[in-house]
């Protein structure tokens, strides 16, 4: 199946939801709301909302189902992107071929942009129906962003030795840094298009795997000169790209007995994972 | 009647809920769990987790009816202190006799951990029974805590002119900075009672104007030295302490037709309105 065609398709409803739930620039305080779409538009590959849209198909329902997850996580990525880049952290000027937050509104707006969009992603989630999901949803999401994950993943990347061999380490960073968030993607956009428990967790699961071996793609992208912490500068480059298979084999076998309306998410599995750029 | 008793009976309660919900600080990466405990314990006067013990009281549930939006609200306000503190923002070196979280921990992990800590606030309330009412609070907590509250307040905060002497303008910044977090304290803590919405609404109106009030008597404390953002500056000390009675009247009436169970939540609107530090 051809899944860019089928994302052209579907992106454009998430697109228009982010605008939605986006306080309008013109709104006060102007330099906030100006920051915080800084960040989310023009976006990135979508490659979260477009996670959890596939997922929401592949348990039987329309893709729209999944909207506030596929929002919800966007956002969370959004935020988590704009304090990455602070100067106390990465210290990026650019990303995206453009001035980052702190660069274009300083760096207290960017602070504060980043924690008004991790707001307005549970607030987002929240609105979700029925209300049971969506208390699952945001508490899926909290977890994969707190320090338990997105943000412990951070901690340990800043402070990882370039010395370091330990791949179980390495990897354990990738899935809280990139994985979690993958994760609750796929199982939260199942979740609210109506997966049960077992379902959800087999995916959040195949979302996880997906996640780790996608950030693995990255750093034998980038040859892993940029990054202290990848499995390219452990293992070498072939040893990586062999590791990201293995991952991507594991994930796709968790979705054996499901039917055609998980192709997408198959074949968004192996962009992630396969992709040149 | 006695309010401090009534709270130095519920408090540990709070206590034991705050420290179950935070990881331990001997768990990894320990340097970003030992900084979100390094806030929250000890903490300042636990105001909003009373508040909203006091209103699931008031709506005539037991106090730990409230627990999750008690602990939820705190963990919101502990991050939001912590970032308050960071040198791009207020710069300040000590908070209750402790070096801030930036000073002890570094710029980066102070980030982080008050990252984290909002996560954790919206993880504890999204574990609340029933899933309705954990919605619910979770939509009203992140709206407390977005670009059109708690954020938003504090960027107009920072940009204030102190020679503007607009004085809705003024409460505009204490109602979105202070009150919004309050206001939920009061309705979060009644809606996980099993308040219905009109009575919610009524109570999120009176710690709304609670909030406000607290925030004058603040500045009438610090004598609008510090703030530039105070309407102690504004109109004077006795104009503003006028104002805050005012408000504090205004939230009373909005109680007039709870009980004496509502006793606790009307003290503790005038403790924190009369305060004298």
């Amino acid at each position: 199946m051809d899944v860019q065609a089928w994302w052209a398709e579907r992106l454009p409803r998430v697109e228009r939801e982010l605008d939605a739930v986006l306080p309008a620039a013109a709104e006060p305080p102007q330099t906030l709301h100006a920051a915080m779409r800084h960040l989310v538009f023009p976006g990135g590959k979508r490659l979260r909302p477009a996670f959890a849209m596939a997922a929401a198909e592949a348990v039987g329902a329309p893709a729209r189902a999944a909207l506030p997850a596929a929002v919800g996580v966007e956002l969370v990525h959004a935020y988590s992107l704009i304090h990455d880049d602070l100067p106390c952290m990465d210290d990026d000027d650019e990303r995206r071929g453009r001035p980052t937050v702190h660069v274009a509104f300083g760096e207290a707006v960017a602070v504060l942009a980043g924690d008004a969009l991790q707001a307005l992603a549970f607030q987002t989630v929240a609105a979700a129906r029925p209300a049971e999901s969506a208390a699952r949803v945001v508490h899926a999401l909290a977890a994969a962003a707190g320090s338990r994950a997105l943000v412990g993943g951070q901690v340990d990347d800043l402070a990882f030795d370039p010395e370091n061999r330990d791949t179980a380490h390495i990897e354990s960073v990738h899935a809280r840094k990139s994985g979690a968030l993958i994760a609750v993607s796929v199982s939260g956009g199942a979740r609210l298009a109506g997966a049960d428990d077992a379902l959800c967790e087999r995916l959040h699961a195949f979302g996880l795997d997906v996640g780790v071996a996608f950030q693995i793609q990255d750093d034998v992208l980038d040859e892993g000169e940029d990054d202290a912490c990848s499995l390219v500068r452990a293992i070498g480059r072939e040893g990586a790209a062999a590791r990201a298979e293995e991952l991507l084999s594991r994930a796709l076998a968790r979705l054996e007995d499901l039917g055609s309306g998980a192709e997408p998410l198959r074949e968004l599995a192996r962009y992630a994972v396969r992709r040149e750029k």
